[in-house]
């Protein structure tokens, strides 16, 4: 079995207003979809981050895709790294996505599609190439965003985001106070059934946020778990001044300062487990993410740590120096939500429930519309490979979004400044 | 596909009077095969650890087996850790063994055999389902021993080990001083084309080893690689004295001395990388001695470190920390020597050539007899699965060697004492 195939296509899809520290979601956001197809015309799909430099880097490496077989995936990553291709991630440096390193969001992409093809070649779900099913369902927690009102795009919703009746209206609600975002919270949770609560944060003054929380908690009881990601946004002082209010309400602190050394300030003084999908992003932060002490809790996400087989090997690191895990995610479609679900499936120490902006996003890309949440999870994709589809037409309308849209990468910044010119994103804000 | 069968059977089979600083090897070693079979009829097979003890531990978790899918093997590897069996592998306090943990061991022993039957199933070899190859040829080290005369066993040799004509005799010589080490080093050289030379030492005073190292550098050439291993025989200060004359002489150092703390000591003042397979054995050994910095290279073995895939994600930790990689080996079969090819095969950072004591084996337990070394290496086996099949008359009549040497547990003390009466083991020696 040879792949004989590769096309690397970006696309765009509508993304609401939503905020964060870096600023404001883009109407649409932009993702990239591989696909490879074998000699014996089987194929395999991934989906990973979006923008003109991510499609470069994939379309760049595609001499060494065509020909190999999808189950030699250690020497396609071998050869990826020093490919020479010209790693223009580290375009826009203000950019979050720009300090991830290139190669191993390269790979991953590359590597998702190839497991989706070996296990239809071989008949077999993904999660069993990865050491086969711990658990059938995956837990999930609602991530609530402050948010501006609308649901992004053009064209309103072509589905009703997650087949969550009703949800498509909610989520155009304006939230930009504790209260509203309380209200967005319970309509998440009625109709996805999740059963805990993120909010991204960082984004209004730490007094109001950290209400936010407060306020969740009497809406939801003592059992419901609370998280909070600050995206880096408050100083270390900063940090631990709110650390104090919050110990005892949160489930884990997730990035609220810069970098591992500011990280393992706060973690050394306060009880809350850190978690991180910022101070620790790639196999080569670890040693002093561990030296230090940085984070108790590390949000895998094989789009950047390289693919399903890397995050399996970070798994397997957390557990040997006893680190919690769970699962990062950005504005994304189906593809990405299955490769995740398979993923978690197949770890045995996935210890919280995972991040997902899918509710967020109305499109779809996959045959048969938006996968559903049940009680907050979601089972594993039934039948060989991903177990998902690519709906091509969807995949042609959203690749025209794409060119319609004239985005090349994402900048938070842009957009908040067309909503309040001449906004600033700086770090930390507080 | 379902496991429907699962055989465990202990075998014994010659082993030379080969000297360690736990003592003298007996004239049988121990090896416990595994079977399984599938519902649909295909076989997998595996060789570990022997005794009575394994088998103890592998016939207990059969339960645990029975009705599982091979690729299902992080939900039994879950399974077996809690299963209450009666880890028996603590007995013999003396024995390196009894240090390794069993449900590693336990689990890694049936997941070979999964991994072999899955690999059938799918038509594809094992390397494939560890990340495919990196390489086609696996390099191994000459594993040199001082020993008395002899090759073991009651009725000399069923073959010529390793089939290479010539070596059955040489393999018999007394080698108890740096000279006769020297010839028998020749020797295996001449017959395998090994291109690394171990030493396994702690049995003479270091001032004889040395000697021999010394020796070996003169006789071979600057280009030859040379390893030593002492065994933990020798103290920290015995370890830096004569880490003072081997400096620029060895590959690496093997093991001088005991435990993580020792071993840290004598890192920091020494310039050879320390290498080990006593003081880091398992995936709990790791926060320590990285935190210590207590080894250079790990030595891996997936006969206790949990399997092929607990190997891989070994190797992974190794690149994270910079740590090299290779592997070691205990008396064994062409069964081990197999998956160690195809575990070796796939793992990009395997930085040293492999350990193996295959040439000191004249028995061979696969169809078709011993696996050929060509100039030091050995290509994957071809083929699904493993790529070797078990000879069942071979097995029959080894199961007959394990009941009738009446051996059940490696006791190198005991057998030294039968040529050196009131010998003991103690460590360190010197």
């Amino acid at each position: 079995m040879k792949i004989v195939d590769y096309r690397v296509t970006p696309i765009a899809f509508s993304d609401p207003p939503l905020r964060a520290t870096m600023g404001l979601h883009a109407p649409y956001a932009l993702r990239t979809i591989v696909e490879i197809t074998s000699d014996d015309g089987i194929t395999g799909v991934s989906e990973t981050h979006g923008g003109a430099a991510v499609v470069d880097d994939l379309r760049a490496v595609g001499d060494l895709v065509i020909g190999r077989d999808p189950l030699q995936l250690a020497a396609l990553e071998a050869a990826i790294w020093p490919s020479g291709a010209r790693w223009r991630s580290d375009l826009g440096a203000a950019l979050w996505e720009g300090k991830l390193q290139s190669p191993p969001r390269t790979f991953g992409a590359i590597e998702v599609a190839c497991l989706d093809m070996a296990g239809k070649a071989l008949g077999r779900p993904v999660c069993d190439l990865l050491g086969g099913q711990v658990r059938d369902r995956v837990d999930f927690s609602a991530y609530l965003f402050y948010k501006h009102a609308g649901a992004g795009g053009r064209f309103g919703f072509q589905n009703d985001p997650g087949a969550a009746p009703g949800w498509a209206t909610e989520l155009q609600h304006e939230a930009l106070s504790a209260e509203t975002l309380v209200e967005q919270a319970q309509a998440m949770v009625k109709h996805f059934g999740f059963k805990s609560l993120k909010l991204k944060a960082g984004v209004l003054p730490p007094e109001e946020e950290v209400r936010t929380i407060r306020l969740l908690r009497a809406a939801f009881g003592p059992d419901m778990p609370l998280l909070i990601d600050p995206n880096a946004a408050w100083t270390v002082q900063t940090s631990l001044r709110w650390a104090k209010e919050l110990e005892g309400l949160l489930e884990y602190y997730e990035d609220p300062t810069e970098g591992k050394q500011g990280m393992a300030e706060v973690a050394k003084q306060t009880s809350i487990p850190l978690a991180t999908n910022m101070c620790t992003v790639s196999f080569a932060d670890l040693p002093e993410s561990v030296r230090l002490g940085s984070v108790q809790i590390i949000l895998g996400d094989h789009h950047f740590w390289g693919g399903l087989r890397a995050s399996v090997e970070l798994a397997r690191i957390c557990r040997t120096w006893g680190i919690g895990m769970s699962m990062h995610s950005n504005s994304h479609m189906g593809i990405s939500l299955a490769a995740m679900t398979h993923l978690a499936a197949a770890v045995p120490n996935l210890t919280y429930a995972c991040d997902t902006h899918y509710p967020w996003q109305s499109d779809e890309i996959i045959v048969g519309g938006k996968l559903r949440f049940e009680d907050g999870a979601l089972a594993v994709p039934a039948g060989p490979g991903l177990g998902v589809e690519l709906d091509s037409a969807a995949l042609d309308r959203m690749h025209k979004q794409y060119l319609d849209s004239g985005l090349k990468f994402r900048d938070d910044e842009i957009e908040m400044q067309k909503v309040e010119p001449g906004w600033k994103y700086v770090r930390p804000r507080w």
